[in-house]
């Protein structure tokens, strides 16, 4: 298995360390960027590896139905065909599957579902999951797993993690690369299943550990209770990775839980419709009062767009429907993410992430943009 | 006047140099990235001084309807809002005007016309048309023009000429600053309107002279009569800058007449629709042929995009609706326009401006990838 991990400092829960792939040396805890379609919207590799990002995750579904995993695999696997030189984890298309296809027909064989392209019918099997992984090359690939949404019966639920348990051990079963294979911890917001889910898992000696079907509408303290429930029935000196979290007090309950690996379309969308993240909270940089302020998108970045652009550039760009300002909008927010992680890393070697998160959180929820207040 | 022009080879009535403004040193034939609303669309400013370009036009008619030009220059001018380090070179508007305002009136006073963007209604003068640019502040201005369609009778198009002469020795005026003003002729598609503009203007010793009016739907024939018609009575020590010009062909025609600056967005323009400009012809990167094809788009390139990515790359970008695929398709045309613009200048200095010509437009035009005999 091509795959270590090094825990070296912890802080309470949370814990930064290495995480090594045939591609990639990623320091934990880290948000790995989306390129949902082989690509993070908008950006070039080449300034995903001059910002930091080491590893990013890409959608199976969404390759799988174009350009399809065999014309991947032809043209060189996942890394040349996007031209990233660092890690890459793909999902199963278990998450896809619930919220993008239509007709969707899942029982203990696998999943049946009309692709949203062009309703065309795929029949999705643990192992066929595993094999479009193995074609597409990440150097992280995950088992199929069933989501499933918010609220739901803990019957249902009970059953879905026995299914997922199953698909688990196919998908195990069934892979023969030297990609590492991640379980997924399912079981909805039932604690009690969770652990169950998690500490089966954990007896099957998964390389890492993703968290799944969270963030998908429970509350917050949901999120939190049934997480804390999870990452403590896994196994400590593997990695874990919450899926689809990207918020940053979000990520930073993830890492004081334990989490090691976060990804998040977050950043990208909020930049292709102008909000920016900034350490004194959501900026969008549309308003009227940027139109003739020059200071940087965000006093605290040191990224290539605030070195260089003000507000009222970026929100000319967005009222003018130019292409460069969701891209600017999207560099500075993956840079922002990826900062947090970084200074969260730091903050667990110095065994002061709780007041690191204390005062980040206290000065991003104070949101000085909405009020008006920052100049 | 911060302009200088070195002639520094010729080759029949092509010629090559360096033009000289403060924010530039730009070898001559060039060709100007434009810049239409203060951002060569979706293209970062860092990528352009890579890929060699130092001077873009930016339009004059957009950035005073939105931000505004007193906007611009509260913010610091062009240079400092768009963050380009290079030269601008700004144009008068008369081209928008005639080509996207409704409800235009031109009368000797000047033009009335309404804006594109919310119907407000606009009067400007060319003594308006020069404040507005030196607040914009770009290192070439041009005079405010009368720009007529095609075809026009010769009595409404030596009307026009008179008034254009007129509203040059008003713009040279009015004119206060530092920036270099640029002449406009104009004369329709008659070679003895356009002499007697030349001429006249050449006797006002302008800095520079534009050639307005032409590719506005006349035939190509007529196009280079008239362009060397003009190009004939202009002060051969001067800078000569054929306005919206940038198909590869002739670019190369209107060098071999004398020109030296063209701007255009057909680069750009034709990358957003996933059609790349190669030394074959126009490739059109959507075709399903490319669907699996490894081959870098054009395999004659050395620029960032060809270096590193294929054709099935590009392709899934644009079908998927990928911002990455407009990106790099503009980034490929813009860096192989400038390229042709550098392979001119060599053969200029060589003396074999009309053999390179030849032998580029022979392979150009034959375009094998229409004839799909490329692999």
């Amino acid at each position: 298995m091509s795959l270590s991990f090094r825990v070296a400092a912890r802080d309470g829960s949370a814990r930064t360390g290495v995480l090594t792939t045939p591609h990639a040396a990623v320091e934990t805890p880290a948000f790995l960027p989306v390129g949902t379609q082989g690509s993070v919207k908008g950006l070039d590799p080449q300034e995903l590896t001059a910002m930091g990002a080491r590893m990013l995750l890409a959608n199976t579904y969404h390759l799988y139905l174009r350009p399809g995993a065999g014309v991947v695999r032809r043209l060189g696997g996942l890394h040349r065909f996007m031209q990233w030189p660092g890690g890459i984890l793909t999902d199963s298309g278990g998450f896809q599957i619930l919220s993008l296809s239509s007709l969707r027909q899942v029982d203990d064989q696998g999943v049946v579902f009309r692709s949203h392209l062009d309703g065309s019918l795929h029949a999705l099997t643990p192992e066929g999951a595993v094999a479009i992984q193995e074609e597409l090359g990440a150097d992280i690939i995950t088992v199929l797993d069933e989501c499933l949404p918010y609220p739901v019966e803990e019957a249902r639920a009970a059953d879905s993690v026995r299914r997922t348990l199953d698909w688990a051990r196919r998908c195990r079963e069934s892979h023969r690369t030297d990609q590492a294979l991640f379980a997924i911890v399912q079981g909805a917001a039932f604690p009690r299943l969770r652990r169950r889910c998690a500490e089966e898992l954990a007896a099957l000696d998964f390389p890492g550990y993703a968290v799944g079907g969270l963030s998908v509408g429970e509350p917050k303290e949901l999120t939190w209770e049934v997480l804390g429930e999870t990452t403590a029935h896994l196994p400590p000196e593997k990695p874990r990775y919450l899926m689809g979290v990207g918020e940053p007090a979000d990520l930073l309950a993830g890492v004081a839980t334990g989490v090691d690996l976060f990804d998040c379309v977050l950043p990208t969308r909020l930049g292709r419709h102008g909000m920016l993240l900034t350490a004194r909270g959501r900026l969008s940089v549309r308003s009227a009062r940027f139109a003739q302020d020059a200071s940087p998108p965000d006093p605290d970045c040191g990224c290539t767009v605030c070195r260089r652009f003000s507000r009222a550039y970026l929100r000319h760009l967005f009222r003018s429907g130019e292409l460069l300002g969701p891209r600017l909008a999207s560099q500075h927010n993956v840079y922002f993410l990826l900062r947090l992680m970084a200074q969260a890393r730091d903050a667990i070697r110095a065994g002061s992430l709780a007041e690191f998160t204390g005062s980040f959180l206290a000065r991003y929820r104070e949101n000085a943009w909405r009020k008006g207040c920052v100049t």
